[in-house]
């Protein structure tokens, strides 16, 4: 199940490449809508990027994205230097923050609505898509 | 004088660290005021980010800093894995879009207005400072 709904919203080549990247980078806005952009640690499941971290409900992130939910995740890496080629996935999505709750800790879900990627199985152009919300769990 | 006016907006330390990572990630707001994020070669000088890259002037996230000037850019990695460490510094600051000119390739420069910083030399807290906008280049 977890597996389908990931694949209708990222592809195999999307999810192979996420699977190999420990940091991704959260963008939120602030109270005056100007951007911020810290790394983070991530999973995905279900077509939607989780977001966890230490005492995560008390970050500024968390508080950004509960006041307002426009994000932005992007996966990269610099695939070589000589040529120049880099790859990655990035995500501009609607954000939850969701509280801890009796024996889950707080999360910040993401889920995608645009998905732009580039150097994985499509060259150095970027190719982009407009997720169905359906489609993410 | 370069050095100077470097030392004035950033640190040592983060000039090092700055001079170790080839990727950094530029946020820009789209026309919606929502956040975008990609990575880009950089360099810094004169506590200015300078970003280049192929067709710059033609790339929305060029675009959209000469539409609204609210940046973000960070640089990050991974420093240990066990333990988690993660360092990096992000820039929050005011964009410039600047068209290329005879023989002068276009740029994108970013002044730093606020510059948080962790895992440095400062262990894994961030800490946080506003920058005069007089002290940039």
């Amino acid at each position: 199940m977890t597996t389908d709904l990931n694949n209708a919203v990222f592809t195999a080549a999307e999810l192979d490449y996420l699977g190999t990247q420990r940091l991704g980078r959260l963008v939120t806005l602030g109270r005056d809508g100007a951007p911020q952009v810290r790394p983070v640690g991530f999973r995905v499941s279900a077509g939607v990027i989780h977001i966890g971290g230490y005492d995560l409900a008390a970050t500024q992130k968390f508080r950004n994205i509960d006041r307002d939910p426009r994000a932005a995740f992007l996966v990269d890496d610099l695939a070589s230097v000589e040529p120049w080629q880099v790859r990655g996935v990035e995500v501009r999505g609607t954000g939850q923050a969701i509280p801890a709750t009796d024996g889950v800790e707080a999360v910040i879900r993401i889920h995608p609505w645009r998905i732009i990627t580039w150097g994985l199985d499509n060259g150095g152009r970027p190719s982009a898509r407009r997720i169905d919300p359906a489609a993410t769990g």
